[in-house]
């Protein structure tokens, strides 16, 4: 309460506070009054209801917004399974392939090399978000059947992006786990959409949304009740202009302590050029990701979407070597 | 291209650019050698095509990736119309209602009370985006219904909100403005569709969205060439904490000088507080925004949805006497 | 205190607080614990005493960390004089001049203009915080002197910036107001010797620290109870690129609600572009700013520091008239 | 230029361009004419020159504006000595200790503690740069005599903060190598004297600067010519409240492609909580940092500064075992 809050105005915030369901303690300090309002959902209930009353001076929230991906909702690690690989155990998961499915042969070619280097999970785009009307939007459909035969021939489970609530089925009935991506976060038609679909779900973070935000997106699709979810790190917008996005390596840390699912990095996204995907890819392991989203094209000078982030396949090859290397001295393997 | 890049790789650039019908010239400094290409389509082109090649340091976009809501584009500025009113002139127009239609009797005292006050447009949100699933979705179909209920009952346009693709057929029927909100500024399946319904769009800023890249999605409502945009600006998140999102004021002359689309201001969504919106509505006016978009609800204490950032009747009556001296004092009217 | 905190560990934060003379009230909740901490001093006591124990999940600042400058500390308005202009009170005030002390004939040539358009306070920089040392640092002592001789003949007050704790006596002999830099708006021990001087002066916001930051910074100048101050926020790094800094407005708004400092914008250092200023400036007249600090040039392209964003004496003359009429829509004058 | 720049105004850019003996290439397009200015210096000579001349649209920098820290400059690593100890070979030099020397007892067993685990430098601050006067500001002179005798007694060498530049000489009789903070980093009239000193400075990242404004610093202590920088990464300020700053990963690969200067990282300030420590120094060692700063205290409960941040002797020793492994995985040693 403002210092010099009236009695009046005091009882009338314990007054709603109790309509509401809840218990209410107050603690007179010299200053001020602190109305601490107790309950067991009061992390779902609106803090406004209380700070547009007379005499409020601001509401600071205790409980945190977010319940089922909570860490206090599930106290074990939420162990996903993408047709039959596990997200979430001793094993760090690398997802790999192209940013854009381009061709049956980019495709083959991108398959057979990232699964040779170690890959347990093939990435393909098929339905491209694209900021400009003017850029290519993906093979779609074409692109989901190109993914289906890859799986077939290479044994991978595929994971692709979907971007409108309508697609969510057919893409599902492709796609061993659907992704969405960090611009749609917040796209709450969509993930309403994915939840209901039951298949798990990569979510990736929105590149300015608070992990209590993204822990808050990931119960729209865990309230569904039938679907896992794997988050997704791939970089936060800041004033820094030598990198497309800063990975925030705190994150995995962060995710680790107040939520039981786990969480995989994407480096090539955030660092937006191949020169800096090595050095937070190593990072990433190091900080304790359950596994990495990374981008590889058999020709990076000829894809059509994102070359200069992918990594060719030698470059990748490389990287899983040295990344094998430092998965063991933090007790994990590839 | 890099300090020492060999004659090759230089040549490698220029071949590219010419395979894609640029032109190039080439500049021969004493440290680095740039290359300019030159075209009237470089904006839309990928920088990555060029930042792959070996030998390139960086790639530096001269023109912008926005075409159509370029003020290059088209000199003279837009005048967007809704239901008979018109946005972009010389009249500031006032937009204004409750966050969410909860009944009729809230929406009439709504409508009747800011019509009085002297806004133009009635808002009013029947699909709400909210960020937790638990919390209050909006009264969807019966809410777009309330809406033209009162547009007849008060002869006022009416603008809301829409989320899903498949709904933008329903809300086109009901409203005589489509509003996209900030979380779906790129959410561009959501664009398209909007676009193709012909109708105006209010189209919000994405909170951490530059103004290119706003400018760039309002291409994928205009590239369907049927219907007209009107820019808003609601505040952008930065590390301040006092306020919910900072309000860019610079966007307001940024965007007069980049682009032909009228802009408004929406200071509650920023404030997040009441008493913060007077303030910032005000500057508004002052730096040159083409309208407001303002939250009023006839009894906030009681509101579902953001109840704590919305003016009551009397504030808003208040605040509208004083806009209109400082319209005045910028040579406009409200 | 963490889910599941024992009673020991609770106990254990009750003892210290207590310790500390400050007295506590436990609110026993369904899932937490929470315990209040009251006492007219805790705004000044570090968290991290209580955060550090075993069993605290967090820790939460009810009060403000800063005092001297608080509203609650003094209610009534602080009028700040500077050399016989008191800002803060009806009057906007505008203080003007050259980013850079260049020469006798350019600060005469300013001053002569800036006066005549209306301006109160001449401002220009002897000393220049410069991020390259290959910039030119400015005419130094010289410089103060040209600026003294200025003021004997035009009658107008003074500011000027100061950098290194030991140039406040030798600036203060020639200055009405001492000027704290943005990137010095933390370096305490400038803040500590300016304090000493007994001077007013103009404290401008770190460009990345929040309000409560800059409020706690200027309790540093009034500890040492002799002086006054003026609050003058110049834009804040944000992701924006369209803009140098991003001006935040709600900072007028929100300064005059928790502070009794007067308050001004600078739009030129926000703006970095002379195209920007006007509307920048419009904005925080309306916006309730009690002045602004703005670079003004006689020869804007002959400028040695900042001419891209100093306006030439036409187009300030010009801004004033226009300012002039919207400080009377507000109430005030200039 | 501007689309439809008259003749005359592109003319006046080659005049101005060559009156500072630069060379001038002209790059005609369909929509606009380029000017590429050409020059050994042009790194550091102000935008603004061009800027404000009619006709301009905007300039962009090729070069980068700093120099003597630039990788062009010196292609080879720079070796920095600390009173023996190497920074930036193949040893990862781990510096550890106390954020504030609080009394000899404190220290004593700090040193002794830190040692053993395997830190090479001991760290500790006697003047403490402090957001609130309030707060407590170090014991400053007494600090640096405790400072010195615990080098002697453990034959480590020191480093520690200097927030005044009227303390450089004072504090530099008695470190082997001097800390500037965060705040302080454009603090220049500090930088010039710390340069002007001789001894190896820590240059800490303005938590809202970019890595080139950093690095740009990093010139004004490099331009005195006698002394060596280890730059520091301690986190940045983004919109993220989960942890006090976000540590920025990729400024280690971004730094070693961009300057030939060892970088370090400083976990303890960027995570402000101790529980988040390891993990972020893990992940720095395997991004490639060149050391670590970390906060270690006795005893964090009754640390006077900093507690929440600091590891206990035992949590330090334990993330030692752990980081030499991860060492060795990416082929260096602790």
């Amino acid at each position: 309460m403002r210092t010099g809050a009236a009695r009046e105005e005091v009882e009338d915030v314990v007054t709603k506070a109790k309509s509401l369901g809840l218990d209410v303690q107050l603690n007179i300090g010299t200053d001020k009054t602190v109305v601490a309002i107790l309950g067991s959902n009061t992390g779902q209930i609106s803090t406004d209801l209380f700070a547009v009353l007379p005499g409020v001076e601001s509401v600071t929230r205790i409980m945190k917004p977010y319940k089922l991906a909570s860490r206090e909702f599930q106290q074990r690690d939420t162990l996903v399974d993408c047709g039959g690989v596990k997200i979430g155990g001793e094993r760090i998961v690398v997802i790999a392939g192209p940013c854009a499915v381009e061709s049956e042969k980019q495709l083959t070619q991108a398959a057979e090399g990232v699964k040779k280097a170690g890959a347990a999970i093939l990435r393909g785009g098929a339905f491209k978000p694209r900021t400009s009307p003017f850029s290519f939007q993906g093979l779609q459909k074409k692109g989901l059947e190109l993914l289906a035969g890859i799986r077939e021939r290479f044994g991978m489970p595929v994971v692709t992006e979907v971007v409108n609530p309508q697609d969510v089925k057919l893409v599902s009935s492709y796609a061993d786990m659907l992704q969405i991506g960090s611009r749609n976060m917040q796209n709450f038609a969509l993930l309403t959409a994915a939840g209901k679909s039951g298949h798990p779900v990569v979510l990736k973070r929105g590149f300015s949304c608070t992990i209590t935000e993204w822990l808050t997106a990931a119960d729209y699709l865990l309230a569904e009740g039938k679907n896992k979810v794997v988050l997704c790190e791939r970089g936060i917008r800041t004033f820094e202009d030598s990198i497309r996005f800063s990975l925030d390596i705190s994150a995995v840390p962060v995710v680790k302590k107040n939520s039981h699912l786990p969480v995989i990095v994407d480096p090539s996204h955030a660092a937006g050029h191949y020169s800096l995907v090595p050095a937070i890819a190593k990072a990433a392991v190091a900080a304790g990701a359950d596994g990495l989203l990374i981008e590889v094209h058999p020709n990076p000078k000829e894809a059509l979407v994102d070359g200069l982030q992918s990594l060719s396949l030698s470059d990748f090859t490389r990287l899983m070597e040295e990344l094998r290397t430092i998965a063991r001295s933090v007790g994990r393997y590839i």
